[in-house]
């Protein structure tokens, strides 16, 4: 493997010195960049492009042309593990996902195996080690997967929820089955991490996207649980480095110190907390990425200028922050916007890391 | 007026002593009940059913003939007030409320005036005068409207929205122009409330039901600042009787103390923060609403039985809590279930009012 010739994402995550904070954007690889629509169109489906390693790589690297980026993070969809179960994922134009064959019964749950990422889920591999040929050092590579509660969430809903009626009725009447899936789950999600540590990713980050949608006890029991069971067992070390793990709960601001707690080294925050506040909270015990409104890039390159200025005073001197959006870059964001954005976390943030 | 023979909800609401937790739903006149099923099939549209006050009162009255709850609530919209603004309010089938004319220049919001609640906003204030006749004191009637930051939102973006990319962008780069379409929209809202206070209103309630999309900077500059100054402009008494005002912020839990700061009466609070920790924070300066997941009642009634339990246990001794789900009813909800967790709370309640 080369060299790695910018390292300041993986110090910033392990709250080591850097010399400016370090910025990526969740879905930098998107519907925003008219060369990605080129190769999603190239490609056919959604999916298509999700399980063809070149055509994965090439999008994953496109950002990085455009803009100094401080990682890159894997093209592919949280959706691939419940895939590889047998589910039967397929998109319905302008409905999101959807499975053939969702998850409600206890026998549905017992049929359910940890796929073997080599195997069924190979094409996330080829495509992270064609990605870290590729990349040749530039950035560090991040690869990830969905929260159980999440990946959950999808399996027994059968596609996207607004409501959470069906796993929630689980949750609520039949809780020692919904462990199991989650357990299952788990352990899919910890196996999938580490062969992608295992091919080159050099941080992960687990996103916990409808975390959020519980109780502080329900949240606790059923989501946060299974991501500490990741943390503890992920490969912490590749190639002679440290690999960082990064959670993120949507909506989770009131419940950073919890997740500081499960021993991982950082902590994603949406733009609902202030990061004076979360730093304040977290204290030493994780570093943090986040957390710009991303609704903000529909704004002026002068207001996003402002927007960067004030979060990295919010968060304040020293290392620990990676500067990020608090959700994934919106598909109508202009590229030069996010341009503007990239840009000044760069140019302002110096004078906080003296 | 008649005398009002239960009056735990409005002693509740101002931390005085009860013999039983009050509770109510909000959305509790709707789709989940067969008869207001029926009405809304004999008014013809949503809008219809809102605008006819012979209606709007029947359906109002449905669940306290099923349950007995502690509060009656208004059956309206809260898009009453941008459509009484002349914006044009319409329903289309599976996809929200809409305007024909959103608000999206400096003309548009010049263009907008405080309605006359007893011209085109009559059909409410005569709704209220009528629940109030047909209730016979035998509970409380609240009023409520949306506050002027959430109506802001679909008046700009024109319907409900997933990004909030039009207000948003507004906020960003306009905030000036933000500022007087939120103002001319408080100044109706206080307006607006008044007069249902003047018609028989004897809470109020504000549905800040966007407010949590915002930064907390943003927040307070954008929402809560409107939600005070309707605080302080409202009628505080009527009929020789306190009127508490209730702000609800879904997704607020980490701003209740602000929130008690404008000098309202209570606090709403949804699932996502515990009633103990919302209490220790608050303390006495409001009480609190809430704060039941509503897919519990998609639950047994066993399970719904526990989780009061545990939300009972949650705030603890004393008065100063009104019970409720901390968000509308579902539609698919049995009303068996619903019964089961009205009858919950005034059976498990007691010995927290000894």
């Amino acid at each position: 493997m080369s060299e790695l010739k910018n390292d300041r994402f993986l110090r910033a995550l392990l709250r080591e010195p850097v010399d400016v904070t370090p910025v990526w954007m969740m879905r930098q690889a998107g519907r925003y960049l008219p060369e990605y629509r080129a190769t999603r169109a190239r490609a056919g489906s959604f999916m298509d492009l999700c399980t063809n390693p070149e055509l994965a790589c090439e999008v994953t690297l496109q950002p990085l042309e455009r803009f100094p980026l401080d990682a890159a993070i894997l093209f592919s969809d949280i959706l691939t593990i419940p895939d590889a179960m047998g589910l039967g994922l397929y998109f319905s134009e302008g409905e999101g996902p959807r499975f053939e064959r969702p998850v409600r019964t206890a026998a549905d749950v017992a049929a359910l195996g940890v796929p073997d990422p080599e195997s069924n889920l190979r094409y996330v591999m080829d495509a992270v080690r064609l990605i870290r040929r590729e990349l040749h050092g530039r950035v560090p590579l991040i690869g990830f997967s969905g929260s159980p509660w999440t990946l959950a969430t999808y399996m027994v809903e059968g596609s996207s929820s607004k409501e959470y009626s069906k796993i929630k009725g689980m949750m609520f009447d039949q809780p020692a089955l919904l462990h199991k899936l989650l357990d299952t789950t788990a352990r899919s999600v910890t196996t999938y991490l580490n062969a992608q540590i295992a091919a080159g990713a050099q941080a992960v980050m687990v996103f916990d996207t409808w975390g959020g949608v519980l109780t502080p006890r329900d949240y606790r029991e059923f989501s946060l649980r299974y991501m500490e069971q990741i943390v503890h067992g992920l490969q912490r070390e590749s190639e002679g480095r440290r690999v960082p793990v990064i959670l993120f709960t949507k909506g989770g601001g009131a419940w950073l110190e919890a997740m500081a707690d499960t021993g991982c080294d950082a902590l994603g925050v949406d733009w609902t907390t202030d990061l004076s506040d979360a730093r304040a909270r977290v204290g030493d015990r994780a570093a943090l990425q986040g957390n710009m409104d991303p609704c903000v890039l529909y704004a002026s390159p002068e207001r996003i200028r402002a927007e960067v200025a004030t979060i990295l005073a919010s968060y304040g001197h020293g290392s620990g922050h990676v500067f990020n959006l608090g959700h994934g870059i919106h598909q109508h964001v202009d590229p030069e916007h996010a341009r503007a954005f990239v840009e000044a976390v760069h140019e302002l943030s110096p004078q906080y890391h003296k």
